[in-house]
């Protein structure tokens, strides 16, 4: 037996996010069956992530078992001949088997996209949030607030219900990107709760269009309060840029390079 | 009876390109039905420029008349809200009844990307033709070569059948993006031939891998012969950026602004 970590990029627009459902396209799903297709014995697949509905990837990782002797790139060509247009692999590495790459995860690095544009752009529509005339200065200011170790207890869907609250951000930066008319916001941490990154873009936008007091942020991880934070920020604006993982010993050589 | 000019957007992925069909969704008949949804006596779509099948657009301009009287702010909020999402009114103002901006078309601005990656990106697959490992060094060379005015007949569709093939094209120009991994070919020009933008760029290419021999382009100028030419890229690398108008006397002003 033998351990195959993908790294993985997908549009989400029209995924229904990444764990499995029985109802639903989701990214796990579609990837299982192209896995399936080239081994109908290979284990189930663990990610390093679940994304939502709608939310994209370009960094996403996921690892799965085989007892096929095919070399990492084979499993990459192989598979991004099965894969749909909107779901590629683009690296592979051979891993011991069971690896998990959810408890290898030292740090996760997320891009949210606004749209400061004042008319719709189709271009844009699935890719950011559109905003327009919003104070992107005062969002400067909220992100401060966010970045090192705190309790994000306010910061998380009621559906998440993990013991500790607290985790560390080592990079929250809002940027004007080539396009002037976009903004990201670069989130950056070792962990994460449901819905974190979203209600935290959520409440600095919410500041910056001037629905909540500035100091939002800081004064939401004092209060520990969901009530009190944010709008969700929608998922579409959402990609998951890339996770950083601490390899097993016997980790084999990456692929492409 | 009053004339309203717009400026459009759209992703060309799920549009049978702009010209209205009976069996087919178009980006003329979509536009049409919200005019329609406004104004049931308005007149028919006069678009400035056809696009085919997945070509996008950021500036396609296109007018109709109506007996309403709503400015042309009013037109581009009422017909967004009823158009779907992949397609935008950018822009709008009042022109005289009648006006043909096909006629009025002074110069048009066109983008093609390619995407250099050696892996599949999904993020690209509707909007970059992915060639990696082309020699980009030789495509400046080939545009030099069709910069200024020639006999384009070698660079049109057989479909094409108007008399004269000479056009002047003002700029040939092949660049890096932001994202080192895509290159744009800025193609404008007073006036176009049918899929000439699309084989010249395949041309272009077609020299950067190899598959023709430097100076195609000059060659196929000179003689004029469409076997000589290269591939016809694919229509998804397209975006039609900008048409120059010269506006009619009594035209109105530019919303926004």
């Amino acid at each position: 037996m033998r351990g195959v970590l993908l790294e993985l990029a997908y549009d989400g627009t029209a995924f229904h996010g990444w764990a499995a459902q029985s109802s639903a396209r989701t990214v796990q799903d579609t990837l299982r069956g192209a896995i399936l297709a080239i081994d109908p014995r290979a284990s189930p697949l663990r990610g390093a992530s679940r994304t939502d509905a709608g939310v994209h990837a370009e960094g996403q990782v996921a690892a799965f078992d085989t007892e096929l002797d095919i070399p990492a790139r084979g499993w990459a060509l192989g598979l991004n001949k099965h894969l749909p247009d909107d779901i590629a692999v683009r690296g592979a590495r051979a891993v011991p088997p069971a690896f998990a790459p959810r408890f290898a995860a030292r740090s996760k690095r997320y891009r949210y996209r606004v749209l400061l544009d004042p008319v719709r752009d189709p271009y844009w529509h699935a890719r950011a949030w559109r905003l327009p005339g919003i104070d992107v200065a005062a969002m400067v200011l909220e992100a401060e607030a966010a970045l090192g170790t705190h309790d994000f207890a306010a910061f998380r869907s009621s559906r998440d219900e993990r013991a500790s609250t607290v985790r560390t951000l080592t990079r929250v930066e809002v940027g004007r990107e080539a396009d002037p008319r976009l903004i990201s916001v670069i989130v950056e941490g070792n962990a994460f709760l449901y819905n974190m990154v979203r209600i935290l873009v959520g409440t600095m936008c919410d500041v910056a269009r001037r629905r909540l007091h500035p100091g939002a942020v800081a004064r939401c991880i004092q209060a520990g309060d969901r009530r009190q934070a944010g709008t969700t920020a929608p998922a579409h604006g959402l990609v998951l840029e890339q996770i950083d993982l601490v390899l097993p010993e016997g980790a084999g050589h990456p692929w492409p390079r």
